[in-house]
């Protein structure tokens, strides 16, 4: 799917309150997050009640795809006429160490989605959707294992967003400590931060597929290990 | 400060709609989910529009503090009455890769908090919330760097939630196939995932403290490295 364009529109919900330095819309930077991001938190509000969950999502195109059980709070309140959801996905890069108090931050790449969402109905694009779903997690994983029978499917529900009202916020590099208090004698730098895999658990006797090894492999730190 | 109960009282936000097994209202393991986690996810309303932040957050003892600048969206929003938010401390522990797709899940940690935040008024509270904030990120760094001054001070707002209405749910474990498909040819097992940090890149010409070398081994991976 071609991208419709290359920069978000920003609106009153993603034009930020400061820092607009750190804010940008553009698509490709946000694909890369959602992309590499595996969870995502999705609010929302039900009979005037505000929620939270953590939940998996798949980008495909400029849609963005939520799953979860069909007897889930959110699916049911979003089979009737869809539903407004706000969506996080955050990525920490590091602890970024100030001489001082004040300017400690934290490097991280977070997109945030405003968007009416609808539970999927064609059948196709749902199965689509999950496809891309199970790849997202491992890429080749959908061949991996059994698919979804009738059961599965129709007790497996969908959410689709488009992803229209989308911000990036992001910070990186080194701490901005203020000329004045460059001579602090205070260490000030970056402590990188990533998430890593360890080795499989495996549940059977079969080996671990390449797609698996090299999954694990690529998300390991190149920093770590003597 | 004591515990004043070790159990949260379950509410109509915190009763979940399925999967009651993995929910929990022990506070002990909220507060070890909290106080693992650097970033929960705030959502809350203003103007009636739903809004997102990614944050850092700190846990004393039945309070949870999330810290901001006096001229964000929601500390102002916060200044004048409080404001109810709704935050999400997710940590994901494992891939967990079943014979199917279907049951395919992840293991992970994820607190979700109810409550009314009001920003903290109070100096000495708010100057103990900066301190335990700074040795939340890393544990010394409240000594090892200079504190706030007046107008430092003044320009960070601190907001207080009670935690009252509080939930875990927690996924843990290996893969949970059906009896009949425990004999498909794939490869059934968890793929553990832990945030580690890498080498420390400094901004300065100091040595590197003790607390930030130990701090970033304390969060190796055991399984990384050869």
């Amino acid at each position: 799917m071609a991208e419709p364009h290359s920069v978000y529109t920003p609106t009153k919900r993603t034009i930020p309150a400061r820092k607009p330095e750190r804010l940008s819309y553009d698509v490709a930077a946000v694909n890369a997050v959602l992309d590499e991001a595996l969870v995502c938190h999705v609010a929302y509000q039900v009979d005037g009640i505000p929620a939270m969950i953590p939940t998996l999502h798949v980008r495909i195109g400029d849609q963005l795809y939520i799953h979860g059980s069909t007897g889930s709070r959110l699916m049911r309140a979003a089979s009737e006429n869809g539903i407004p959801l706000c969506i996080g996905v955050t990525l920490t890069d590091g602890l970024v160490m100030a001489r001082t108090w004040f300017n400690h931050s934290v490097n991280f790449r977070s997109v945030i989605i405003h968007g009416d969402a609808v539970v999927v109905t064609d059948k196709d694009e749902k199965w689509d959707a999950m496809v891309a779903l199970m790849d997202h997690v491992a890429q080749g994983r959908a061949e991996g294992s059994r698919s979804a029978n009738k059961r599965e499917f129709a007790a497996t529900a969908m959410l689709r967003i488009p992803l229209v009202e989308v911000s990036l916020k992001v910070r990186s590099g080194p701490p901005g400590d203020d000329e004045e208090d460059l001579e602090l004698p205070h260490w000030a730098g970056v402590l990188p931060m990533e998430t890593v895999f360890g080795d499989p658990i495996p549940a059977c006797d079969l080996p671990v597929p390449t797609y698996i090894a090299e999954h694990q492999r690529s998300k390991r730190l190149s920093e770590v290990g003597d």
